[in-house]
């Protein structure tokens, strides 16, 4: 089952389409056969492949440093450098995932319900996996074993397309995998790296609607809008994390101090990071919060009122309430009560996460139903929005599309249901 | 909140794009209204336009009536006339169809699962509306009613596009609708006519993305094929039926006659109708079945050696295999075992439902778990593949994607979830 890297690689005059569709039917074939595989089967290979990594670490951080070598020549920014960069203990780290991904329990086969009918027909929903998963993803080359192990425990395949800044990287993490699966019993096709950096490629995968049964896109803005505008293939993605944090008027002063400070700069850069400040006209410690905010370093945007309450902040401008910083600067509103950051939620929140701070359980409760977020929080620092944080174990990312899976997904957000029928015979009238 | 015609109706200058933004805007505030209304006031809703519907009788049956004379007129097939036609009889089942859904458990604001973290935040998720969908229909009238009182019930708001033929009857239904709904205190926007016939509109719909959160295609091949592939909302649809009916080695002989008898020829033309048989080759009562099938006057078309087992078989061609007849022709293949018989469904299903006639546990629990379809069946006829038949109360469509709700899709399917998070002022380490 295994295929040679020059089997894989693609032929002078192979079109992208071609080439895509040849590895995606390989992948689907594949995808089968670790479908019947067992949950200790996946399990194990796994385990292997993380070992495989550990084992080839020495080529690994050497196609590394070539990336990074190159990278230095071509003027990468010091923050995608140290995205690209891998030493001993981040390799360590990366193996370790996939070995934590191997312990976590196997979402396949779940039975979701199950029902009889009046005429003895028994019908069960199980979870099955999705089929054959893109992901298309930028300089960090620890996605390639992040994802290829979510998507194998969860009975998929999967078709990984790396940025070029990482390709070397991308090559010795993926071979080692697949020498650590094949190992196993899994076929080669269930993890395959896109053998071309070749940009039409990309395309190719984004329409190969009936071939590839969804994309993941993993890396920045502008990656991930490129993707939804034309992929014909679903995707599981989200764009931006303008995320709010409203404190009502009957917030503890001091726990909504300390999620505010939280929130916006435990780690600024986080899809997670709150972005926009909404404090009730009748909250008494206004005042306390802004300034801890900007004697923390944090630079502060505000409507009229805000400002006046203290004299280092900014005016922010319209755009202001639509913008995902991912740096240490807040917007901040005074409203009027709870519908109006409600009104003000509903008209410029991404749909990420978004958080009320209240001891008063009606507002709390009509925050949770009506902020039509995928991640809506109460007393809780918006940094929580994680896979990791939520017991999932690993998440292939956050998604806030309404369909399928929102929020944090991980192993059961890779798969979808069939109906199973069960009967004797029954015929219908 | 009530909107009259007139100001539904789009200006001459009104482009489709911005006659689409216009009503899926007001829709989508009207979707939020609807979220919070209780399950109780969302069924008395329901009730008072089913009441409406009762009342209009005389003016919808008049406004069909305009209807069939003009399809007459324009030569409609016999087939199209009588779906598109109502009589009184047709319309209180309309109508009663509406108080059948506004009876059925309200499916938002269920708990899907929750868990508590070791840091104590609490997490659940729950069921919440998708948001605004489109439903873009032909000929049959009462899904004007039905697709509007499903997608109420499940807390979402519609925009509804029906077949020109019928646009004198979509109009006169859904202004007994509208009428029923705002009685009970339903905003008007929550169910919408589009007010044009402008195929550019539907085109409008279907790139909507932002503004429509899914599209159900509900009609021909045709229409659902357009739709997939112009669509950049994601779609809720099968586009083939081609379902099996394996009878494996190890079938009751009566069962497996009942059961092929009933799957192709109960009813020809609906999806759940089977259209390709496989007989095992050791399966010993293959000619009786065949023999029953032809008696009752289906066209068989088969391999070399179904036509061997009776000389009125005749020969298969390779389209065969790939052909939904919605008829009574159905194509016959000998295979040689269970592993056959699933490389045969896994190369030709459209992977909507296929069952398996079997006295054997083992054989029916392989088959359950390696037929990749949205439905599989043991001991029992693909005609049950429907919502109703499965204790959905009604069904919006059947769906053949891997994401999100797959089969007969009810109220659930029509929602999604939300996490919501409860802490008591938990921050990120």
């Amino acid at each position: 089952m295994s295929t040679s890297p020059a089997a894989l690689a693609p032929s002078d005059s192979e079109a992208p389409a071609a080439l895509v569709e040849r590895l995606a039917r390989a992948g689907r074939t594949a995808q089968r056969a670790v479908a019947r595989l067992s949950d200790a089967a996946k399990a194990d290979a796994l385990r292997a492949a993380a070992a495989a990594l550990r084992v080839d670490a020495p080529k690994i951080l050497a196609a590394n440093a070539r990336d990074v070598a190159a990278g230095e020549a071509n003027g990468l920014t010091g923050a995608m450098l140290d995205r690209l960069r891998l030493n001993p203990d981040r390799l360590e780290s990366i193996a370790a995932a996939v070995d934590q991904v191997a312990a976590l329990p196997d979402p396949v086969g779940a039975v979701i319900d199950t029902a009889t009918r009046p005429n003895g027909l028994v019908l069960s929903r199980v979870r099955v996996p999705i089929g054959l998963i893109g992901i298309i993803y930028e300089s960090r080359p620890n996605v390639t074993a992040d994802a290829a192990a979510l998507c194998l425990r969860s009975g998929n395949a999967v078709l990984l397309r790396g940025g070029t800044e990482a390709v070397h990287s991308n090559r010795a993490i993926h071979a080692a995998l697949v020498q650590g699966l094949c190992s196993a019993g899994v076929p080669a096709e269930a993890v395959q790296l896109m053998p071309t950096q070749d940009r039409a490629a990309v395309g190719a995968m984004l329409t190969a609607a009936g071939l590839i049964d969804m994309i993941v896109p993993r890396g920045g803005k502008s990656l991930v809008a490129r993707v939804q505008a034309d992929a014909r293939v679903p995707v599981l993605a989200h764009l931006d994390g303008i995320c709010h944090t409203f404190i009502h008027a009957a917030a503890d002063p001091a726990m909504a101090q300390a999620i505010a400070l939280n929130a916006k700069l435990r780690r600024t850069g986080i899809c997670g990071a709150m972005e926009t400040l909404l404090l009730d006209a009748t909250f008494p410690a206004s005042g306390a919060v802004l300034g801890a905010l900007l004697d923390s370093g944090c630079e502060l945007r505000g409507d009229a009122r805000a400002c006046a309450l203290d004299s280092r902040i900014l005016p922010a401008t319209a755009n202001d309430w639509d913008t995902e910083y991912l740096e240490a600067i807040l917007s901040v509103a005074v409203v009027d009560g709870l519908d109006a950051a409600l009104a003000h939620i509903a008209a410029h929140s991404s749909a990420h996460t978004d958080a009320i701070v209240t001891a008063d359980p009606d507002a709390a409760e009509r925050f949770l139903a009506e902020v039509d977020s995928a991640i809506v929080m109460v007393n809780a620092s918006t940094q929580f929005a994680d896979g990791g944080e939520f017991g999932l174990g690993a998440e292939i990312g956050i998604a806030t599309g309404r369909l399928h899976a929102r929020g944090p997904v991980a192993l059961e957000g890779l798969t979808t249901y069939k109906w199973q029928v069960r009967g004797s015979g029954q015929v219908r009238p």
